[in-house]
C-alpha cells in the first residue's frame, strides 16, 4: 500500500500527536494545515510558489471538477496531479458540502443528492458511488467519503438521521472504494453528529470499525459558538484510534488550527488564508491586519515584521495597500502568498514545539 | 552621469543596432522591449517573476500614480523603484496620453491639459512643468517630456499644430528638468507629426537640436494603417542622431518589434503581451492562440513545444483552458508570464542575429 500513517511522538503538554503521512505522492509532516485549490488551482498561486511556501498537500473539489472541466477529461489526461501539474500529494472533499452549500434545488434521498449545477443549472445526481468513482478517476491520494453534512442548529433527531444517513453512506463508499481496480488512494469516513458530543462519540466509534485508512470530522464552522464545536471535537477524538490520522475539516483561525492540534488533531484545511487574503485581510504574528487601513498609506515596514515570508522579505505595507485599493491582480498573489505561508510557518512552529516538549504557541493567531 | 548609450555594433541585413543603455539603476541591452507597469505593477506578475523572465527595464505611468497613490507619497518613500520593491530600471511615460485616452472633459491649452480624474471626477491640470516635477518624484531613470499626441486621422494642418505645441512643450520641459536639482534621470523628447513622414522629419531634426539623452517617437499605433505609421517612424529615425537612443512607444506584435528594430529602433513598449495574456490570447512561435478555444479541452501539450518559459515547461494547453474558463485569477497569471516570455525572448534572439550578422527572425511573430 502507498499510504501509511506513522505515529512519531506525542506532546509533553498536551494531546498534540507528531506524525508523518506517506502517500503515494510523497510524505506529509503531521499535523499539516492544507491549502484549499477548490478548481484545480489555490486562488492566485503558482504551483512553484507553493512548493516554495512549503505546502506538501492541497485539496481539490469533487463537486467543482465534476462540472468542469469533469473527471473523465481529468483521467483522460493522467489525473488530477498531471493536469494541474502538482506532482504531490492531493486530497479531495466528496462533494457532499457543495451539493448543500453552492448548488440549488438540492435533495437529499437515500440514493444520493439530486442538485443543479451552480454554473448552468443542469440536473445531476451524486451518490456515494459516484463520488468515489469521481475521486478515484481524479486520483487523489486522499479520498473522502460522501457525507450529509449536518447544519447548525439541528435538533438532535436531526443530527441522528444526518448521522446515520452519514454512516450509511460511508458503508456504500467502503465498497465502492474496495471494489475500485487497484486503489492506490486512502479512503477517510467523515464523523457528523452536530454539536451532540454523545453523537460524535458514536459515529467516532462506528467509524473506527470500520477500519478506515483515515477519519474526519466534519460539519464543524458551520456557523456555531467555538465552545460547542471544540466539545464536539473532543468527543469524537476521544473514540478514534490511536494508529489512525484525525482530519478536522475546514478549520480554522490560526489559533484554532494550534487549539485543535493540542486535542489530538492531525490534518486541517480552510479557505480563510486565501479567501481573506483576496479580501486585504493578513494574518501576522501580531494578529490581522486590513492592508487597505489608511494607517499604512505611508507605512514602509513589511506586513508582518516577524515574518520570513517572500511577500514580507521584499514589499512594504504601503505598497501592498496601494495594490490593493488599485484593485490589481499583484494584491491577491501578494496577500495570498504572505497568508499561506503564515498559516504554514504556525504549523512548522507547531510541530517544532511538539518535537521539542516546549509550550505551544498559543499567541500566534 | 548615470545615463549613457553604448552603440555596440550594427546588423549587416538592416539597419537593425545592437546597444547598451547604462542608467543608475542598471544596464539594458538594446533592442529591448519593455514590460507595462501602468500602476507600479506589470498586470499579474510578481517583481521576482520578471527578473526571471529576463526583464531588465519596466514602465511606469505618470497620470495614473499621479492620481493614486500620488507622487508625493511616492517619493516620501523613497521612490517608485523603493516604493514598488524593483531595483532596476524603471522609465515613466509623461501622463500625456492618458490625459486624452482615459480622463473626460480633458481641454487643452498652452499651459497644459486640464482633465477629470478617471477615478473620482477630481479636476486637475498637467502642465510639462507638472509632469516632469511627478516624474522627478517617481525617479524613473528615464522620464519622458510631455506631448501633445496626434490622433489620427488628424489634417496636415492639425498635425503641424500638435507638432508646434508637443516642440514648444518638449522646450519647457527641457528647462524644468534642467533645473530639477541633481537630475539623475535621463529626458527624452517625443516626435510627433501625425502620418506625414516630412512633419516626422522635421520634428525629429529639431528635437536633435536639443541634446536630449534620447528621443521617442510617439502617436504610432493610435488606429492608422501599419504602412502609414511604417514611413512615418522610417522618416523620422532618418533624422535622429546615430549616438542617441531611439523608442518607439506603445509598439506592437511581436513581428513589429522585429520589423521596427531592422529600422534602427532601440527601445519598445507595448500592453500587448499583458492585456492580451488576460483575455486568453497567447503568443507562440507558431502564431497566436485563443487558449479557450474548445480544441484545446484534451490537449495536454504545452501552449508553445519550441517555448522554454516556467510556463511551457510546466503546464499543458488542457490546464490552462481550464484555468481561463473558470475566470481564475492563475490564468491572467500563468498567461502573461508565456507572453511576457515571447516578447522578451524575441528581443534576445534578435539581438543574437544582429550579433551575428544571421537573418532577423521575421517569422517569430
Amino acid at each position: 500500500m502507498g499510504f501509511r500513517f506513522e505515529l512519531l511522538g506525542r506532546h509533553a503538554h498536551s494531546d498534540a500527536r507528531r506524525g508523518r503521512l506517506h502517500t503515494p505522492h510523497g510524505t506529509i509532516e503531521t499535523p499539516c494545515f492544507m491549502p484549499v485549490g477548490t478548481r484545480g488551482t489555490v486562488k492566485a498561486v503558482e504551483q512553484a510558489q507553493l512548493e516554495a511556501l512549503g505546502a506538501e498537500i492541497i485539496l481539490g473539489n469533487t463537486y467543482h471538477l465534476f462540472l468542469r472541466p469533469g473527471h473523465e477529461l481529468i483521467r483522460e489526461l493522467g489525473g488530477l496531479h498531471q493536469f494541474i501539474a502538482w506532482p504531490h500529494p492531493i486530497l479531495t472533499d466528496s462533494g457532499g458540502f457543495q451539493v448543500f452549500s453552492l448548488a440549488s434545488l438540492n435533495k437529499i434521498e437515500e440514493a444520493g443528492v439530486t442538485f443543479r449545477s451552480h454554473l448552468d443549472g443542469a440536473l445531476h445526481q451524486l451518490t456515494p458511488e459516484l463520488s468515489i468513482e469521481i475521486q478515484a478517476a481524479l486520483g487523489a491520494d486522499i479520498v473522502m467519503a460522501f457525507d450529509d453534512c449536518t447544519p447548525y442548529p439541528a435538533t438532535e433527531p436531526q443530527a441522528r438521521a444526518s448521522l446515520e444517513r452519514t454512516m450509511r453512506w460511508a458503508e456504500r463508499c467502503q465498497a465502492a472504494w474496495t471494489g475500485t481496480p487497484a486503489p492506490v488512494n486512502a479512503l477517510f469516513g467523515i464523523a457528523q453528529g452536530g454539536m451532540y458530543p454523545a453523537l460524535r462519540r458514536e459515529a467516532a466509534e462506528r467509524l473506527s470499525e470500520m477500519d478506515l485508512p483515515g477519519y474526519a470530522i466534519g460539519g464543524v464552522s458551520v456557523g456555531e459558538p467555538r465552545e460547542l464545536s471544540r466539545e464536539a471535537v473532543r468527543a469524537a477524538i476521544a473514540a478514534l484510534p490511536e494508529d489512525k490520522p484525525r482530519y478536522l475539516m475546514g478549520v480554522g483561525t490560526p489559533a484554532e488550527l494550534i487549539e485543535y492540534a493540542a486535542l489530538g488533531i492531525d490534518m486541517m484545511d480552510c479557505v480563510l488564508p486565501t479567501r481573506n487574503a483576496r479580501n486585504g485581510l493578513l494574518f501576522t504574528t501580531q494578529g490581522t491586519l486590513s492592508i487597505k487601513n489608511a494607517r499604512f498609506a505611508r507605512d514602509a515596514s513589511p506586513p508582518d515584521p516577524n515574518c520570513g515570508c517572500p511577500v514580507c522579505r521584499r514589499y512594504s505595507r504601503a505598497y501592498l495597500r496601494h495594490l490593493f485599493l488599485s484593485r490589481e491582480i499583484l494584491a491577491s498573489q501578494l496577500n495570498t502568498q504572505h497568508n499561506l505561508w503564515h498559516y504554514l510557518d504556525t504549523m512548522r512552529q507547531l510541530r517544532h514545539a511538539i518535537e521539542l516538549g516546549q509550550l505551544l504557541p498559543g499567541t500566534l493567531g
